[in-house]
Parts: C-alpha cells; structure tokens; sequence
C-alpha cells in the first residue's frame, strides 16, 4: 500500500503539471446574469471569502450598496441595507461563482464580465472589466453617480465593442502576453502595464475596424489607452481558470485560492474541498499616494486578486518589477530575497515565467501548505491599500498570515490520519 | 587667462546641460526631398562615414542600387551603377543632411522620413520609416520587388495616414517615452518593442478617427502592429536632434555622432567641426539567426543607430534589457560590468535614464574623448548583424575601435595647442 506522503507527492506533481498546461484565453465579455453559474438579478459577488453584512469591511458595504442602486434593486443606501437584511438583496463571493474580483470585487448581474477559458481543460473563469483609472472606483468600494455612469457606459457601450472586437480578433493568448510582460516590468499583479499594451497592441486593429458606431468605437480606444492596468483583471480570471482544472485533487496539498475580504484572508487547498481556511487580514504595508493618508485609514488586506501570487505571478517574482519594489522601499537584492524565499514554498518552477534579473530563472509556482507550515514563510503578495470607507489609497506587499495555513494542515492530518 | 582644461570642463559642461535639456518630439512625417536639407532627386543617402563607391560594402551598394531602381534613377542594377559611376546619381552620408539610418541607412527622394523636432533648441532631424520584420529588407541592403513595393506602400498610403495620425495627435514626446520603455525591458537599440507598443497605444486613437480610406487606416494598424521595433527610427532621429544642438561648441570633447558604413567606424566630436575621424569597423559578436549563418557572413560594423548609443542608451545601459544581453550569452552581471565601464567615459549620469536592475540608477551619458583615451575603453554599441550581400543575419554587440578616438584627440590637441 502506498504510503501518505508518496501519495501527497504525486497528487502535488499533478496539479502542478496542470497548472503547468493551463493556457488562459480571453474569448468573450458578456453580463454577469448571462454567463457566471448560478448568477440572479438580486445577487451582489464580492471578493472572498464569504462574511455576512454586519462583518464586512467599509469598501465592500459601500460597493455593495452602490452596485444594487445600479442595479435598481434599491432606491437609496437605506433601502439597500434593509433589503440586504431582509435577504432580498443576496450577497456571497465571486469565487463561489467561478469569478474573482480586484479589490471590493463588486459584481453585479448587469456588470459585463471578462470570459477566459482555460484551453487545456476546458475551465471557464471570469472577472469584471478595469473601471479606468482614478483612485474613486467602485472595485476599491466607492461609488457616486460618476461611477454608476461609468459602470452604465461600460455595460452599454464599451462591453458590446469590445465583445465584437474580441470575435473579430480571436482568443487572446493570456499565457504568451503574461510571458512577454514579465520581461517587460510586469509581475502582472501592481504592474500590467506591459501586459495591457501588447493585449491592446493586438486588439486595435479589430476594434478599429469594426462595423459599429464610430463614437462608441473611439470612445472605447480612447477608454483603453486611459486604463493601464487593464489586462489585470483577464489575468485574474486566467489564474482562476487555470487553478480551477486543479481543484478538488485527493490528497493534494496545493494551494488553490487566496482571497482577502478586508477581514478575513483565506485559501482553499486542492485536496480539502471547497472550504475555506482563514485568519485574520494583515495590514499592508506601502506607499501612501497622497500625503493626507496614513496606515489608520486603510483598510486590512482586500481582493481577490491574490489569485496572481497563487499562480506564481506578483509578490513571488518581484525582481520582474522594480518599479513595484519601490512602492516598500525595497532594492532589487530584496526582491530577489523575496523570490528565492517563495521558492522554498512551491512545489516547482515555471519555465512560462522567466525573470530578466535574475538571468532568466524560472519564478516558483504552486504553493505547497506543507512547506509554509515547515518553514514558517507565507506567500508574499504585492496589492493595493484601499481606505476602509472605500476608495483606492496606496499599493505595497503584505505577508499571508500564518493561521489558515496551519488550519488547514491540521484538517488535512484529520483527513488522512 | 583661463587654462585649457578649464575651458574644456566648461564647454563639456555646457553640452552635457544641453543633452539633458534636449526634448525630442516626433512631429510629422514628409518624403525626404520635401524636408531633408540639401535633398535632391538624384542623391541617394548611406549611413555615415562617406565612403566611396567603390570601397562600399555590398549592403550599401546594394541598397544604393535598389532604391535607384524603386526611384526610377536607373532601370536595372547595371544602369544605376553606370549612371552612380558618372555622377548621374550621387551618394552621401544621411548624417550630411540631418538624417540618420539604421543599417545601411539607404534614404532617397521619395523616401518618407520620419520628422523630430528637439523643442528645446529648434533643430530638427530625420530618419527612414522601419519597413516592419523580416530580414530582407531595404534597410539590411537587400531588394527584390517584394521590398519595393512595400516602400511603394509606405510612401502612398502609409506616410499619409501616419502624417494625418501624428497631426491629430499632436507631437509625441520621445523623451517621456524612451524614460518608460527603459523600465519595460527596453535598452532602446536593439530592443525597442515597449517604446513602440506605449507609442502606438496613444496613436491608435487618433488613427482609427481619420477621415481617410477605412482599407489604408485597416493596413495602417496591421503593419504598425506587425512593426515591434517601429519607434526605434524615431528614437534615433530623436537623439540626433539632441545631438545637433550640442555640435560646434569650442574646446568640447564630447562626440556628437558614432556612425558605421561597414568599412569604417566614425565619429564627429562638438569642438572639432564636421570632420568625420574613421577607423576600420569592427566584427560584430552575436548570435545568428539562422543555423546557416556564421561570422564569414556578415559584413563589418554597419549603421548610424549608434546616435543611441551617443546619448546613452543602448549598449550603454544592458541592464535595462536582459533579453538583448542573451544575443551574446551574458549575465546581468556582465552587463550591469559594462555599464559601470561606460560611466568611466562619459560626461555624468542622466537622471532622464534609470535601470531598473540597478536599483534605478541614472545611466551614463556625453562620451568624452579625453576618458576614452586615457581609460582605453571604447563605447560598447549594441547592433544588428547584417549579411556581406545584404539581409539582416544577427544581433549582438560591438565596441568601437580606438583608433578614431585617438585621432580626434590629436585634431584636438593640434588645434589647442
């Protein structure tokens, strides 16, 4: 009979060669009701994991009731609080519904959603479209009628363009963009610059040659030059898909999902279901963007977008973005430090990531619980501080803490004896 | 009386404060014998030194020979080296009309010329549109009826809508781009895929709204998008317009031009007028790109993209673009060694110009002719190979030879004293 640990070994070995396979592609963009399994008209996503009303955090309280007066499901803020209590109004995570969500995560049935199937296995994941720039966005939990406007111009204008430009242009290659924008100073988490111009370097010439109303084409360009970070949100939804062909593995110590809800930081592991093991969010720490904040008006750790680090990308291949490592006053040797550390905690390397800096060695993926009970490191992930009554306020790195690893070790141990 | 060395300092000074001060803005896009000074139909331009026919290499000669025939100078190679022998069709250096060309440089009447104004000192310099990829191109010496109809394209329908893209976008500034695209893997020689895909994300917008031929603005996009080194012409013509403004100042030491012609490597300094100093050019080191291809292949040292390096990009800052360091199978290391080797012979650092893999710090910049010579360290150039006949075959690096520094300083010394 085999024993445990070689059976651990190669359920690990599998899934990594899976994450490995997985090959990301942006198909589509349509509303969330049309597409997100088990979406409803008066369902409110946000990012993991889940936590009931009275706990939330400022900007996931705010975006929720900022996307149901969108959504016409309340008339005022007091109407949504009261009819979220009464339940006619639902909330739950985005990750329950094959989504991820940066920041708040707020998704709602009319917001368009970034389809991305994951090639290899046949994986459907999905993410809200960037809102642009500026620092008051309802992902970072802030809404006022210019970002309700935003969000009805989006779902009416700018998602139907870019639907038929992606038609037109064909699946976009998220693996091979991510490839290329980690030789160009992305580590595609704070960073997607790179990635967002070879993404719309591609998209371009379809958008531009569209059969649609010239205004609503321009306007979309002019849209996408403005949003720099755009491509993040695909990349979200291509780690999700890509983590999802490796869910639900026996005796899998691999991690699944990380998701921090601005209380809570969380993760799922492949061998232990679909439950969630959390402790409490970390405070991050960073560059403030304007001098009138400090840490006392952020909020704890928040997002979904820690999918990144889960798939290797971000805080595990930092010496890929120096522009980043500013933003904690830290060197490229820091950086590298913080690689080679990830890399005790991974299960293996991914020749797909290479990182120039340090001549082009591979970046670590698949995080191992095992390991980071052992060695006492936690993922390191690069993210944004957002202020706890919403509204994006700085961006830095913030360790994972070290309790839901633990958790979820010990359940595996009950697991398995 | 001031000494001598004091007024080196000063001058060097001055044109190092020139350099710096330098804003270079691609404006607008004319064929060569409307903008270029000094142009005429039958003259057809080379990379610098002048060189004469006779003792070309054959990527110029045949260059020369194709854009002959593309202008209706000659009707086959036979006539146009008859009528270039007679003095029918002339010949001269790019730099001798404010131009430069990569490669073999080969710019004619109907060329369309990429036009870069320093907005900082009003001078103004030219460079060739990039044909796209591949490798048998007009500008690697090579012709058949595919590349002159592709020059046929840029000059009637392409140049247009870029001219009518450029006026609706207004001028688009070099130096802002160049300062990003260094953080984005770019060292801005060999490697300009950033620079050109952050250029044409604020270009697509203005192109797409033209009121011109849907079909050209469609081909327009597609060749731009097909195009990854496409603004590394107007870099070029960017630094010489910086250049430009820093020429013809007493008792400097700095040089103003490195340029090659695949026999000889000159060089013009600020305070010894427009007199090239050659020495023999040197075998580029590199990977080919073809298994076919060797060092008895290509022809010496060839092209007037070391403008780049003589404002300090290229093989002056490696570090930035770890990629290109593979074509010659070195480290990071290495290449951060040869940037601290090329900070020995330069004026001072240029804050515009930081490397990410050095902690941000400023790269070198004003190549004094003193500290070549007294250092024994020529300017390390990052370049193409290009074959003996024509084609490009490689890419690797090359140092310059000594021998025009040495001689230059004697000029100087002579005419000082």
């Amino acid at each position: 009979m085999t024993d445990l640990k070689t059976r651990i070994e190669e359920a690990n070995a599998k899934a990594f060669d899976i994450l490995r396979q997985g090959k990301p592609r942006l198909i589509d963009v349509a509303p969330a009701l049309d597409v997100l399994p088990g979406m409803k008209p008066n369902l409110i996503l946000h990012s993991a994991p889940a936590i009931a009303w009275d706990d939330m955090c400022g900007p996931h309280r705010n975006g929720i009731i900022g996307a149901a007066i969108w959504e016409g499901l309340a008339a005022d803020p007091e109407e949504a609080e009261a009819r979220i209590r009464s339940g006619e109004i639902l909330t739950t995570p985005c990750h329950h519904h094959d989504a991820v969500g940066a920041g708040a995560g707020i998704t709602s049935a009319s917001t368009p959603m970034l389809v991305v199937e994951n090639a290899a296995f046949g994986t459907r994941a999905y993410s809200c479209i960037a809102e642009g720039g500026g620092l008051r966005l309802l992902k970072w939990g802030y809404w006022d009628q210019d970002v309700l406007d935003m969000l009805t111009w989006q779902a009416r204008v700018f998602a139907p363009v870019l639907k038929a430009a992606l038609a037109a242009a064909g699946p976009i290659d998220l693996k091979a963009i991510v490839g290329r924008a980690v030789e160009m100073g992305d580590e595609c988490h704070n960073r997607s610059v790179a990635a967002t111009a070879l993404f719309l370097r591609d998209l371009y010439g379809p958008m531009a040659a569209l059969d649609m109303a010239e205004d609503d084409i321009r306007a979309s360009i002019r849209f996408l030059v403005e949003s720099e970070h755009f491509l993040l949100h695909a990349i979200m939804a291509g780690a999700k898909s890509m983590l999802m062909a490796a869910e639900g593995i026996e005796y899998c110590t691999l991690v699944t999902a990380m998701a921090r809800n601005g209380v809570d930081f969380g993760i799922k592991v492949s061998g232990l279901g679909d439950r969630w093991f959390t402790a409490p969010a970390m405070e991050v720490k960073g560059l403030f963007f304007r001098a009138e904040w400090s840490y006392e008006d952020a909020a704890p750790d928040l997002g979904d977008s820690a999918i990144t680090e889960t798939v290797g990308l971000g805080g595990f291949i930092q010496p890929c973005a120096p522009t980043v490592t500013q933003y904690v006053q830290a060197d490229l040797a820091q950086a590298i430090a913080n690689t080679a550390e990830m890399r005790q905690i991974c299960q293996g390397d991914n020749p797909d990531v290479r990182i120039p800096a340090m001549d082009f060695a591979p970046g670590p993926l698949g995080i191992d619980i095992r390991k980071v009970v052992k060695t006492g490191i936690t993922p390191l992930l690069d993210t944004a501080i957002t202020h706890k009554d919403g509204g994006l306020i700085g961006a830095g790195e913030v360790r994972a803490p070290m309790g839901c690893f633990r958790d979820a070790l010990k359940a595996f141990g009950a697991a398995h004896g």
